[in-house]
């Protein structure tokens, strides 16, 4: 099973200050995109906006949305900001940005080339507050104001736009519980499904089986996503040609004597191994999907569920053979 | 083939400012990992040091050395601040950074966990100028001075350090040259290796059966390291599987008689498909190779090689076709 459920774009209603939703020219990178494709850059009165402000990590890198980062915005908003320029040459655009983050390859270069062709870069700093978009007077010569503390110059400013592009950060996906659930995998406190190993195996889980790639086990770009699948695909390709696949050996087992049915053990299973025979009223192990971990073994309040080859006669038993070797050593 | 020739860190000698090599306890971000690992953090005196700086972007995002940025280095930053902290709790240390990039899973949440556990974070703008590095004065009660201009204040700023860790950039490989020729890959401008398509097939490269991943196509942290070389393997088994090799059809021909021999077509070939038959004074074509680019066949002096399906006769009579068709349809 390969999860590629993808991500689901933070829904800046939410972010009172940006106005979205209730002043017709503050637009997520999504719509602005669709106006891209369109080649249409209208504001709602149908005029080419003058100034354009890109405002960065909306929704990211803020303890009261996301705290980490969507890691794409800000090449997001240089390229916008190239596009711009080819559309409309007289336009001015402001960045806002908090850290300039053009990690990946040819991105710093596009960074320079787009810092010398005239944007203005403007710096704030997410803990001293976020940009505040209200709608101007008429008598000033633009849509919007922007107020915020820039960073570099330690002043309170206030940039006029016509129209404003929030940068809007990822975020998981509404469902990911009940994939989380269904395939076996388990969850970041961001609801992103977490991998085997963060360095060594970025793209197994826990579950022999299933995979996770792309933006539903973190912010992630075009680039690292398709590396990703096709890692994916070699595990999966590595265990066809095997023929067959090894299990666990050490399953749980249940004494249906001993069993009350109190389906604690179907509860705990982070492998959701354990399902519940209602004609029997006993739990029931899946020795395909059980992993041997004693999680159902530990909770079971009456000791009906244990791991095979692990019985607690034959731990007490190893315990002594150890403790006596010592005795005769020393 | 697949190529992971890895990278070379970039030796700061020849950044005067930083004095390293001059000063001895200057040292790089590979030797104070030795330093962490060996569990002594002493200066060359033998002394702990009380305060440590780490300066990042060392040769990185910078015109004079590398422009990119070296993808890996801030969170190298972030993780030697809080291994300093275990072992010497009372020591000060200053992060003397352009852009704080933790763009990583978990890696926000580091930043600002370290943030909050009293490091210094010092901001400055490669364009204005690095921190010069001095050794103080005996009455100062530190090894070093560092001087710069700290962009968040505006001011220029002197920093005392008892140790200077520089965090030094990635570079491509001095043999990457050597090895591009060999397996017939192409390389940017930073001498990393370019991939087929920088999203859609980022660990292939222009010559089938050649694939490249890891820090030799740019700078990469082991985790996307490792999913590349897991990608890599889904390319080379999807081929072993399958059996049989399709090759290029439409590859160059030399016609003995007229070829002189000058091997401009061994020179100019991308895919070191063509190569030189002293015996007989002809270039020979290696039909597994070549990729029927036609590069050999505009470069001969006299027309010798061509492309097998694409004579000239055979573009001329299309040419022709579809001029007779057009004239028809008017």
């Amino acid at each position: 099973i390969i999860v590629a459920t993808g991500l689901k774009p933070f829904d800046p209603s939410s972010v009172d200050l940006h106005g979205y939703g209730k002043l017709p020219n503050v637009v997520t990178s999504i719509e602005f995109e669709k106006m891209l494709k369109e080649g249409k850059i209208v504001t709602q009165s149908g005029k080419e906006p003058r100034t354009i402000a890109i405002i960065h990590c909306v929704g990211s890198r803020n303890n009261d949305y996301h705290e980490y980062c969507s890691r794409t915005c800000c090449m997001l908003g240089l390229k916008f900001y190239n596009q711009v320029r080819s559309a409309l040459p007289n336009s001015h655009v402001y960045q806002i940005y908090a850290d300039m983050r053009s990690f990946g390859k040819g991105c710093e270069e596009l960074y320079a080339e787009t810092a010398k062709r005239g944007v203005m870069f403007l710096n704030f700093d997410q803990r001293e507050g976020i940009p505040q978009i209200t709608k101007s007077d008429p008598e000033d010569c633009c849509e919007m104001l922007i107020e915020f503390k820039e960073r570099l110059s330690n002043t309170n400013i206030e940039v006029p736009a016509d129209m404003v592009v929030l940068l809007v950060g990822m975020e998981a996906r509404e469902d990911a519980k009940e994939v989380a659930h269904h395939v076996g995998v388990s969850k970041c406190g961001n609801d992103f499904f977490i991998e085997r190993h963060p360095k060594l195996d970025p793209v197994a889980t826990t579950t022999d089986g299933v995979y996770i790639i792309g933006s539903c086990q973190g912010p992630k770009d075009i680039t690292d996503s398709v590396a990703q699948a096709r890692a994916a695909t070699a595990r999966v390709l590595a265990t066809i040609t095997q023929g067959t696949v090894e299990v666990e050996v050490t399953t749980a087992v249940v004494n249906e004597d001993i069993c009350c049915g109190c389906q604690t053990c179907v509860k705990v299973c982070p492998y959701t191994a354990i399902s519940y025979d209602e004609e029997k009223s006993v739990s029931v192990v899946n020795e395909v999907q059980c992993k041997g971990c004693g999680t159902c073994g530990s909770a079971c309040p009456t000791g009906a569920i244990r791991a095979r080859h692990f019985t607690d006669q034959q731990i007490l038993s190893q315990i002594k053979g150890l403790l006596t070797t010592e005795m005769t050593e020393v």
